[in-house]
C-alpha cells in the first residue's frame, strides 16, 4: 500500500468516525430530552463494542478465505495482521459500526441498552461480516455474481435498515405513538438544530465512507467525492421542489431525510455513474425515503428518526437503480446487459437485507427472555437516560414530581431535588408558592367555615340555629322519602323561662339554656339534629325511631332536664329546678316537614295546657306527665297557667 | 493534478464542507430557541442548493473563458467534467455556499424560508460567481490588476458580508429590536456555548478553506496553516487584551467576534505574509469586527449573529492591509509599491462587495412581491421553527397558551399539548393545578357569596335586611345626586300582625311574612329595592318613579296583599284575610335619605292611625283607603284602634 | 519533510485541533447550563492564548538547543522558522493546548476567566515547554534515559491533569458540593448528550494526536491507528463489563471515563505495542480512571468532569505499563530489560508531573493576589455564565427572581427579564398570574374580614357584639392570670329607653343607640374594649386600671352621655336628654369572668334601683349619683320607679 494509499484510507477512517458523532447528534435531536443521553451513550457504547469484536472475529469471517461464497475464515487480524491489514481492518470496523448506529435510532426511546448492546455484538460478530462477506470480499457469491454496491448502500445501510425494521417490529411502538384508533401522535424530538449539525457531520464523513475503498486516486476519488456531494444536494433540492410542487412547506424533518436518502441511494454506484446520473438517483432516493415515512406511519410501524426508510429503503432503490445510469464501460460482461445487472442487484439487495432481516428477528425471539429488549413502561415514561443511566434527570426529577402532585390534585408536600441544580432553582420556588398556598387556602377554609358555623349556630347555646335546623330537616326528610325510615321530630319549651329571667336576671336565663342545651346533647345520639329554635324553644330530630322509640328518647330528655337541679352561677342558690314541656310526632314519608313542625308544636301546647313538665305526642288527647313533676321552686305562682294560646312566646 | 495535490484538495473541500457545520452552530447558538430549529435547516438547505446550483452552472460562469475579464463561458462541469475540474469544482461550490452561509446568520429571525434560498440560488447563479471570476478567473480584470484575494477575505466573505448587508437593510430589524427610542433591546441568544462549538468547526475548517488552493505544498502550506492559526489565536488575545486594557471583562460574543475576525481578515494575505504580519492583520481584523458590532448598533441596523462587522468589514481590511505586510517578492511588479498594491487592493475590495450589494439589493426590490422576504408579525413571535418548518414547538406551544391565558386573564380552560412531550408533563401539571385552584377559588366564592348572603339578607323571607336596604338605598340615593331623575319610597307594616301570632302561633305568623314577601316581590319591578326591616315592617325604593307611579305602585302592593286570602299551611281555616299600611315619600336629590325615611314612617303611621289598610303620602293629611277595604277576619276586634304613637311595635 | 509527511502532519494537527472542539462540549454537558459558556469560552480563549503564547516563546523553549537536559533556547519560530518547522510548531502548540484546556474542566464553574487565562499562560510559556523538553526534545534528559512517552500520556495529559490537581487544591470545591457531613452531593451536568458528541470528537481527533508523531508511514502509523481506536474500545468495553460482573447499570459518566481513560493509557506506547498489548493497556487505563472517580469522591477533592482520574491517573498507569507489553524490539539497550524501563518510566512520570504540580501550585499561591482564581460565592451562584461573559441568562435571571419572591415569600411585585426572550414569555405570564392570585387573595381576604366584622360586630353601632365581647373579655382574663395586673369592667344601661322608643318611635331610639355608641367610644381608650350586648346594654373592660381608675373612667362616660343633649335626627326637638346606669367592678386575677359579669350586672341593677343615672361599684352599698343629675325631659313620668326587677328588659 503506497503513502498516498494508506493516508487516503486512514482520512476515510477518520470520516467515517466522525459519522458516529453525526448519527448521535442526529438521533440525539429527534427523540425527547429525557432520552437524548440514552442515545447519546448508545452510540458511544455500540461504536466501542464493534471496534472491538470486529476486529477480535469480524473482520475475519468477512475477510478470511471464502467457504463456497458464504463465509471467510481468517486468523484474527489483532493476532497476525500486517499494517495495510490493520489499517483496513480498522476502517471496515468504522462501516460496521455505522451499520449497528444505524438500528440505534429505529428502535430509541424504548429498548433497554443491555439489549441494545447484545444486538450490536450479534451483529458485528455475525451479520454484518456474513452478509459483507458475500458482497464484498473475493469469492463472495455475490461479487462473483457481477453484484455492485461500491460503498455499502445495501451492505451497510440496508443491513442497518433490515435488522432495524426486525428490531422495531419485535419491540413495538413507543408508548403513545399509536395509542388513539385513527392517526398517529406525532411524538417531538428535543431539537431539530442538533440533528441539522449531525447531518452535517454525517455528510462530512459520508464522503470518507464512499471514497475510501478506492483505489485509482486520480480518476476514481474526484468522482466519487462529486457524486457525493451531488447525492446530498439533489436529495435536499428534490424535496424543496416536491414542496414546492405540492404547494406547501418542506418539514424541517423532510429536508434532512431527503438528503440523507440522496446521500444512501448514491452509495452503492458513486464509483460508476455520472454526475448527471448521480442527481437522478439521489433524487429517487430522497423522494423514496420521504414517501417511506408516511408509509411506515401508516403501516403503524414507529421509527423515531426514520432509520429505516432512509438507510433501508433509499439503499436498496439505490443498489438497484444504478445499473441505469453507470456509465458504460462500468457494465460487467456477460450480465445481459443493464437488465440483467438490475435482476443481479435486485437479488443481492433482496438477498443481504434479508438475511440480516431474518437473523435478527430469530435472535431477539431467542434471546428476548434475558436481554429484555424492550423497557418497562415506568421506565420508557421517566426515560432512558434516567432509567438507564442515573443520567441528567434533576429538571425532569421535578417534572415528575410535580405531575404526580398535580393528578393526585395534593399539594400538602413540598417536592424534592438535588440541591445546586437550576432544577433546584424551581423547585424552591414551587416549595415557597406551594407552602403560601396551602396557608391561604387553610385561612381561607378556616374563616370561611367559622363564617358557616356563625351563620348556622346559635351564638349562645352552640346548637344549630332555626336556619341549619330547617336545612338537616329538609336532608332528614329527603333521605325518609327516598330510602324510607323512621324519625321522630321533638318540640321543646322551657317551662316558665319569662319568670327565671324575671326573678334572676337575663345572664342566669342565658346560663339556664346553656345548661339545658349541654344536658339536651348529652341525652341525644351523635345522629340526632338539635336545634334552639330561638328563645327557650328548642327541637330535635330522632333519626331512625318510630314513635314508640322517639317517646323513649323524648322521656329521656324531659328526665334529663328535670332530674337535677340546674347549678348556675349567679342563681341565689345555685340551683334553679327546671322543667320543660314537649311535643312529639313522628315525621312520614312524603309528608311535609311543615305540617310535622305544626303537630309537634301544637302536642307541645297541649303539654303546656295540660301543666307543663310533660309529653305530649301529637293528635293525641292523652297526655304523658313527666315521671317526677317537680313543682318548680321559682316561678311565679300565678305563671304557666293562662290560655297557652293567648301568651305562647311568654311560656 | 497529483495524488498529492488531489488528496490535499479533497481534505481542503471538506474542511470547508464542516465550515457549515460550524455556521449552523455559530448561529444557532445565537438566536431564540424559537428560531433555533429554522436557521440550522437553512443552512443545509442552502448548502443543498448551492452545491447543486454551482455545480450546474455557477462553476462555469466563474471559472469558463473570460469574456473581457467580466465573465466566464464553458459548458457546465457536471456534464462534461475531468476529474480535476470536477474536485476544484466541488472545493469551489463549498466556498459559495460558505458565502451564502454568511447571508443566513444576519437575516435571522426574521426571513421566510422560501425568499432566503431564493437568494441563495441568485448568489451562487449570479452574484458570487461573476464576482469571484474578476479576482480568481484567468483573465478576471482584478487579476490582471494585480489584485490578491489568496482565499477569499473579500470573495467569498466580503460578497458574504456585503449581501448580509443589502437584505438586513431591505428586510429591517427584528420586532422589538430597536423599539425604544433611545437604546437598542439585546435579544440574547439560546447557547453561546453551541455557538463556541461552532467557533471551533469554523476555525477547523478555515484551515482547509485558506490551504485549499496553495499548490506548492512544501512551502507554501505550513505558512499558511500557520498563519491561519496566528490568525485566530490573535484575534482572541487582542480582545481580551483590549478589554484588560479598558478594565473590563470581555463578554462572549466579543471574544467569539475577535477570533472570526482575525480569520476573515487573514485569509487575503495568508500565502504572502509572514506570522508576525498575520498577526498584526489579524489584531485589526479582530479589532474592527468588534468595533463594527457597536457602529451596527448605533446605526440601528439588525444583525443577529456579526455577521457583517466579521466578513464585511474585516475581510475588507484585511484585503486592504495585506501590501502592507507582504514579504518583498510578493509585491507584483509595476503596481507602484506597497501603496499602488494597497490602492488596487481597495479597488478590488470596493467594486466585489459594492457590486454584490448593488445586485442583491435590486434582486430583492424586484422579487419581494413574489418572495415575500420579511415573514409577518405572528409568524416572527411565534417563532420559525413552527411557522415555516412545523418543528419543535410543544414546549413553546404551551408558553403561548400560558401567555395567552395570562393576558387574558381567563384561566378558565386547560392548555393542550401533544402528549408525550416534556412539555406534557408541565401542561398536564399546569392544567390540574388550574383545575384545583378554579375549583377552591369558586369553592370560596360560593361560600363567600353565601356568607354575604346571610349577612345582608333576612333569614325568613330572604328578602334584604336593613343593612343591605341602606346600602341599597345610599347606592340610589348616589345616583340620584349624580344623575337627577326621581325614585318613590314605600314604607309597609303589616296590620295586627301581633293578633296574628297570637292567634295562630308564630310559625302562622312566619307563613304570613313569607307570603307577604312573595307577593311583594311580584308586586314589584326587578329595579325596584324591597327588605323587610325587621318584624312586620317592610320598605321598597320605587325606581325611576315619580310620587304620582311611586302610589300606583303602592297601590299595586296594597292590592296584593289584601286582594286575596292568605293560604297558609297551619292557619285554620287555610286562608287569612290580611291587611298592611303603607306610608309613601318622594325621594329628593339631595336631601337626605334618613329624612325620607322619617317622612315615610311618619305616614305610615298617619295610615295606622286612620284606620290600617290604606296608603298615605307623605306630608299630606288626606289618606288613600285601599281600593276594598276588607274587614280582618281573625283581627281581634279591641286590636288596631290604639294610639300608634304608645305601640309602634305592635302595630 | 516530504509532502506526505507534510500532508499527514497538517492533517493530524486538524484533528488535534478538534480535540478543543470535543474538551469542549465535553465539558459543557457536565456542568450546570449557568457555567456551559464560561466553560466553552474557556477553551475558545485558552487556544487562542496557547497558540499565540506557545509560538512565540514556548516552542523554542521546548526544542530549542538543550541546556543540560533541562531547558532549550532558540529563536521564536514566527520570526526565523522553516515551513516544516512552523508546521511541527503549530502541531505541537495544538498539544500545548490539549493539556491546558484538560485543567478548564477541573476549576470549572468556580474558577475566574481572569485566573483560569493567566494560568494557561504560565502553562504554555513555562511548565509545558520545559516538562517536554525532558522528554521530547533532542538531548532532553528522560529521553537520553529511554523515558518512552510517544504521543504524550504524561507528558500532555499528565501535565494537564497534574495542574488540575494542583489548581482544585488550590481553590477547593464548589459551593454545595461537600458541604454535608457524610457524602458527597452530585451536580448534575447540564447535558450528557453534549458530552457523548465531546467525546467522539475526542476520540476523532485523537487518531491524529497519536499519530501525527510518525515517521514511517507504512509500517508505524497503522498500527498507531488501529491502537488507538483498541484503546478507544477497549475502555468502553472493560466498563461494561466491569458494571455486568458487579450486576449493575454503567452509569454514562462512567462509560465516557472509561473511554477516555483507555485512549490517555495507550497514548503513550501506541507505537510500541501489538494490538492485544493495547487492549491490556486501555483495559486497565479504563479502570483506573473509573477508580479515581470515586477516590477523589472520598478525598472530598471536587473535579466536576473527572478530569484528573482520566489525565493524570489514566496517563501516569499508561506510562509505566508500556515496557510490559511494547514489542522486544522497542524495548532499549541497556535499560535492564522491562523491569529497568518500567522504572525508568516511573521515575519519567513522577518527575514531570511532580514538577508541573509544584509549579502549578506556587504560581497560583503567588499570584493570588491578583488573579483571584476563585470566583465570589455570588457569582458561583448566579453562575459564570453572567458573571464572567454577561452571557445567557434571561432564563435564569428569571428564575433567580422567582427564587426570591419565594424565599421572602411576597409575591406583591412583578418580576422583570428583557423583552423577546423565551423567558420573558414565561414572565408575562407568571406576572399575570401573580396579579390575578393577589387580586383573588385581597378579594377573599376583604370579603372574609367583612365577614368577621359582621358576625362580630353590632349592626346598629358597629360597637362589638356580645360574642366579640367575650372573646376579648377571654383574652383580657388571660392576660391578668398570666403578667397580673389589674382592669376594670364597667356595665352600662341607658335609662328609661323603652319610654324613648315609645315616645319617638324606634328610629330614634336607634339613632340614640349610635350616638350613645359614638359619645362611648370618645370617652375610652383605645386600648379598652367596649360592646353592645344587647338592646339598651353595654359593657366597657377598662384595661391596666385599679377600680379607682375605672371609676374616673365609668364617671367621664356618664358624663359624656348625660353632660350634653342628644342631638338626633326624628326627634321632636331635635335633642333628647339621655341618662344611663353603670355598675362597676375589678377584674381579679384568677377569678372567673361570669361572676365579674354577674356582679357588675347587679351593681348596675343598684344603680337602676338607687334612681338611675348613677354609678355603682360592685359590693357597695354607697351608690354614686351623677354629678349633675338632670331631669329627663322626654322620659314619660311614670317610667324608671318602678322595681327594677321585674322589668329589667325595659330599664
Amino acid at each position: 500500500m503506497s503513502d498516498q494509499h494508506m493516508i487516503w484510507l486512514a482520512l476515510s477512517t477518520f470520516l467515517v468516525l466522525l459519522m458516529q458523532a453525526g448519527f448521535a447528534c442526529y438521533e440525539a435531536g429527534m427523540v425527547r430530552r429525557k432520552n437524548s443521553v440514552n442515545v447519546a451513550i448508545k452510540n458511544v457504547a455500540d461504536l466501542g463494542t464493534t471496534i472491538f469484536f470486529f476486529l477480535l472475529v469480524g473482520n475475519a469471517l468477512m475477510f478470511g478465505s471464502s467457504w463456497f461464497g458464504l463465509i471467510g475464515f481468517a486468523p484474527s487480524v489483532v493476532i497476525d495482521g500486517s499494517p495495510p491489514d490493520l489499517l483496513m481492518a480498522l476502517f471496515q470496523a468504522m462501516f460496521c459500526g455505522t451499520a449497528i448506529t444505524i438500528v440505534s435510532g429505529a428502535v430509541a426511546e424504548r429498548t433497554s441498552f443491555r439489549g441494545y448492546l447484545l444486538l450490536a455484538i450479534c451483529m458485528s460478530v455475525v451479520v454484518y461480516p456474513i452478509t459483507g462477506h458475500w458482497a464484498w470480499a473475493e469469492g463472495g457469491w455475490l461479487l462473483q455474481l457481477g453484484f455492485l454496491d461500491f460503498a455499502g448502500s445495501t451492505v451497510v445501510h440496508g443491513v442497518g435498515g433490515a435488522i432495524a425494521l426486525a428490531a422495531v417490529l419485535r419491540i413495538g411502538p413507543r408508548l403513545g405513538r399509536f395509542e388513539s384508533e385513527g392517526s398517529a401522535s406525532y411524538i417531538e424530538g428535543d431539537n431539530l438544530a442538533v440533528s441539522a449539525l449531525g447531518a452535517f457531520l454525517l455528510m462530512f464523513g459520508w464522503f470518507g465512507f464512499n471514497s475510501g475503498a478506492a483505489t485509482d486516486f486520480n480518476h476514481q476519488v474526484p468522482l466519487i467525492l462529486v457524486n457525493t456531494g451531488v447525492g446530498a444536494a439533489v436529495g435536499i433540492v428534490s424535496i424543496l421542489a416536491m414542496a414546492a410542487a405540492l404547494g406547501r412547506k418542506p418539514k424541517a424533518t423532510e429536508i434532512l431525510t431527503g438528503m440523507l436518502g440522496g446521500l444512501v441511494a448514491i452509495t452503492a454506484g458513486c464509483s460508476v455513474v455520472q454526475p448527471l446520473g448521480a442527481m437522478a438517483i439521489g433524487a429517487v432516493g430522497a423522494l423514496v425515503a420521504v414517501w417511506g415515512l408516511g408509509l411506515l406511519e401508516r403501516a403503524r410501524i414507529d421509527d423515531p428518526v426514520g432509520a429505516i426508510p432512509v438507510h433501508l429503503f433509499a439503499g436498496v432503490i439505490g443498489t438497484v437503480m444504478l445499473p441505469l445510469f453507470a456509465t458504460p464501460e462500468h457494465i460487467p460482461e456477460g450480465i445481459g446487459g443493464r437488465t440483467g445487472w438490475v435482476a443481479v442487484q435486485a437479488l443481492g439487495a433482496v438477498c443481504i437485507t434479508g438475511a440480516a432481516f431474518v437473523v435478527a428477528w430469530v435472535f431477539m425471539g431467542v434471546t428476548n427472555a434475558w436481554a429484555r429488549y424492550r423497557v418497562s413502561p415506568e421506565d420508557e415514561r421517566i426515560g432512558l437516560n434516567v432509567a438507564e443511566h442515573g443520567a441528567g434527570t434533576a429538571m425532569l426529577d421535578l417534572l415528575n414530581q410535580l405531575s404526580a402532585q398535580g393528578s393526585k390534585g395534593d399539594f400538602s408536600t413540598p417536592v424534592e431535588v438535588d440541591a445546586e441544580t437550576d432544577a433546584a432553582i424551581i423547585a424552591s420556588f414551587y416549595n415557597q408558592v406551594r407552602e403560601r398556598f396551602v396557608r391561604e387556602a387553610d385561612r381561607s377554609r378556616r374563616l370561611l367555615d367559622e363564617a358557616a358555623r356563625l351563620a348556622l349556630h346559635d351564638p349562645l347555646t352552640n346548637l344549630k340555629n332555626r336556619r341549619a335546623f330547617m336545612q338537616a330537616a329538609a336532608m332528614v326528610m329527603a333521605d325518609l322519602n327516598r330510602y324510607g325510615g323512621d324519625a321522630v321530630l321533638v318540640m321543646l319549651d322551657l317551662d316558665h323561662f319569662k319568670a327565671i329571667n324575671d326573678t334572676h336576671g337575663h345572664d342566669v336565663g342565658d346560663a339556664v339554656l346553656v345548661e339545658l342545651a349541654r344536658r339536651l346533647s348529652l341525652a341525644v345520639r351523635d345522629s340526632d339534629v338539635i336545634a334552639r329554635l330561638g328563645g327557650e324553644e328548642f327541637a330535635v330530630i330522632v333519626s331512625h325511631a318510630t314513635l314508640q322509640q322517639g317517646m323513649v328518647s323524648a322521656r329521656r330528655m324531659l328526665h334529663t332536664i328535670n332530674g337535677a337541679p340546674f347549678e348556675v352561677a349567679g342563681a341565689p342558690n345555685a340551683a334553679l329546678t327546671v322543667t320543660a314541656s314537649l311535643g312529639v310526632t313522628a315525621l312520614s314519608r312524603h309528608a311535609l316537614f311543615d305540617h310535622a313542625l305544626k303537630a309537634a308544636d301544637e302536642a307541645l301546647y297541649e303539654a303546656k295546657r295540660a301543666g307543663r313538665n310533660r309529653i305530649v305526642p301529637a293528635g293525641q288527647e292523652r297526655t304523658e306527665p313527666a315521671a317526677s313533676p317537680p313543682t318548680p321552686r321559682h316561678a311565679p305562682s300565678g305563671g304557666g297557667s293562662g290560655d297557652p294560646l293567648a301568651e305562647p312566646s311568654t311560656a
